[in-house]
């Protein structure tokens, strides 16, 4: 019984280490209602948690889970034609909300770094991580420009990576390899760094078209 | 000719420093188009270096005038009564993007906290601060946990505080006190702080109406 107790603290649930989304979908068409609310139906939120008010949908789970459910979502809700905008926030490390208090000794989470398959359906994004404390782990201290070039050079190997701008990297491809490519790179700065957010903007159907 | 030199070393331009914000505009009405461009001619860029492109608008200047521009630019979208959200990022101290390397010894840039007039256009948002570096400045060592507390502090005193949710805090108002606090909090946390960003979604005329 107490042996459980420890390995429950050594290993939170991502629930417990506060791993999550929000997602803000815009749709611009005047039947962005009906479209929204048909992609939510039909997008399997099988093991999430799911909240959506008047500014963005909360989506808590895994980060395998979260990562496929977005990818799903935002294809769902392209897949008419409709120009479509996703401003996706990722988190981790942040149970107790603003206050983010970790109980000693968590200072990360080590999980796997989410794959998705292709929906089909092609984006541009921008892209920023943010690790957000100095805490590190034993044998690798955080620092976070490290963290940020590894997860860059994963976008480059997965063939996302277009160039960097001002505040953002630029990504484009299918909405699957984009989000992997973020979610990756939180995954992978969570590895050392408790409290990691990542936040992308994808946009599908651009009537400006692609911008590389 | 020496000293000149040395001034300008001690206080940069917002330019130099990289003081920014990229906004992400999306209408709910198939006239979108239309109604984004007709948003961004009628805003006065005046003092601002502004581009578009197929994802976001990257608008660079001063801090006041860029807060000015995001709240007039919103509310423009938002006066014909269409469902419109606005992802906007604040960024500063990142003047080589993604390299982000400051000159030695500047470590933070001082700057007034901007005031909009309102623009009588009511909205929902959900707001992150981030500041990235634990640099501090003489006298003051950087704690990223009060620099946020203090720009919530400020963000219950002029009424746009609503509550605390996941990963982020909830405001709501004029767009132009939503976007006073969001950028009030950006320019204190960044006179210790080097390298802060901020992110904030906005809800204007949700079907939905104002969750609080």
């Amino acid at each position: 019984m107490h042996t459980q107790i420890l390995a429950t603290e050594a290993r939170p649930t991502p629930r417990e280490f506060g791993v999550g989304a929000r997602v803000t979908l815009a749709v611009m068409s005047s039947d962005y209602i009906e479209i929204i609310l048909g992609a939510l139906a039909e997008t399997d939120a099988t093991g999430l948690e799911i909240e959506t008010d008047d500014v963005s949908t909360w989506i808590a789970g895994d980060e395998q889970r979260i990562t496929e459910y977005l990818a799903e979502l935002i294809a769902a809700a392209s897949r008419g034609g409709e120009h479509v905008t996703a401003s996706v926030l990722f988190s981790r490390g942040c149970p107790g909300e603003i206050s983010c208090e970790l109980p000693p000794g968590r200072t990360a989470l080590v999980s796997e770094v989410p794959t998705v398959p292709p929906t089909g359906v092609t984006a541009s994004a921008q892209w920023a991580l943010y690790p957000l404390d100095n805490q590190g782990s034993p044998g690798r201290e955080a620092d976070h420009m490290r963290d940020i070039y590894e997860a860059i050079d994963r976008a480059k190997a997965n063939g996302s990576y277009v160039r960097s701008d001002h505040y953002v990297t630029r990504l484009s491809g299918d909405v699957a390899t984009i989000l992997e490519t973020v979610a990756g790179g939180w995954v992978l700065a969570g590895r050392t760094v408790a409290h990691v957010t990542t936040h992308v903007t994808l946009a599908v159907n651009s009537p400006s078209g692609v911008v590389r």
